[in-house]
């Protein structure tokens, strides 16, 4: 009991430090280090609640690799023309669904406060994360990561990762 | 000592899961399986700051069985006439107040964000959860929910449970 | 391993618990009880990100003692003219930055919602907290405690602590 209890409970602490660690990089601006959380082969996309529920392929960002996440980065950060913006995450209601040969499904609300340069901060974002982890040289990475947010509207200002 | 602070442990990490869920339950739009996690004989209010704080009894919401509950799911799925919106529940704060012949008191501070079709993200109803929690067949459930919240505004459109 | 274990989840429990309590004290109006949440030789700064991160000095709020803080609650109850408002703190994503010579170092995400009274609720304020924590008499408290704000506009309404 005391081992699987042990076990289990490092492993919620582990995915919470993990969540906690991904909001700091993005919310610290540290977008170069943002693909470093994603196993190469993975997933990540930033899609409609309605989309996702009716099983609509259409996402507002679809990334298939971390080279294609490396690509956004760069156009982020050195390409897009936007005008710069503080992203803050709140994340809670982390639940572990299962896990399956090797690979664990969690989920989480989220929320993104977004302040632009000289105005009051604001909702930006909100909706759930949807992942699918897995164990690289010891360490949990993300597989697959989607953001399944509630507003269809959304800015088309999304530029920098959910 | 580790006994005492794995059950300690295990308890926090139960009622974190139950928030989760419940979070998920409403957020997801699963209504009808809202009741389910409280018991038969429950409370569950949604009641202003200012009237708690006083002592005064008026609340937005106030449901005293499970059958009631089930009675305020069908008029929100069937019967009150209104425009659909999501939910995003974030909760954050946990505290266990004390647990006393069989009832673990507990609180949270909740934000509840609201997105109407078409329409943007935002925030709709903020306070704190005071909760009865009991075991019934081993698992916790609400004996009683307090949702108390800050604003006296509540948009008369409170439809779906906080 | 389990002892090493077990230490690390304690010490991140009462972590949370304290950031709760801390919470549960500012948005319950408790505020004579705020500066018990501090050491007497303390560090307390409500500072905007961009001088944060430029190394500039300037700060919102900047009190260097438990008797600066009681100063402040003082200030807000008593002579500070202001239109009260409720607060309500949602904190999430806590890292343990390392620990060092007694003094652990935290970090986590913190959203406040404030809400007038007639008015609906909004979200007020947004960032990071960025703490030292010291044990006294077996207590966590707070040996530094910097609240640093991604919007440079902040109402120049910030009376209560954040």
């Amino acid at each position: 009991m005391v081992d699987a209890t042990s076990a289990s409970l490092l492993l919620r602490l582990e995915i919470e430090d993990l969540y906690a660690r991904y909001s700091a990089c993005v919310d610290g601006g540290q977008l170069e280090a943002w693909p470093d959380f994603f196993v190469d082969d993975c997933i990540y996309r930033v899609i409609p609640r309605e989309n996702f529920e009716r099983g609509l392929p259409l996402a507002t960002l679809a990334f298939e690799s971390k080279g294609m996440l490396r690509d956004r980065v760069y156009a982020a950060t050195q390409t897009l023309f936007h005008q710069p913006y503080y992203q803050r995450h709140i994340v809670s209601g982390l639940r572990i669904l299962g896990e399956d040969a090797g690979i664990v499904r969690t989920e989480a609300n989220y929320l993104v406060i977004r302040t632009k340069t000289g105005e009051l901060s604001e909702v930006f974002n909100t909706g759930r994360y949807l992942d699918k982890l897995v164990r690289e040289d010891g360490e949990l990475k993300f597989a697959e990561r989607l953001c399944i947010f509630d507003s269809e509207l959304i800015a088309n200002s999304l530029i920098y990762p959910i």
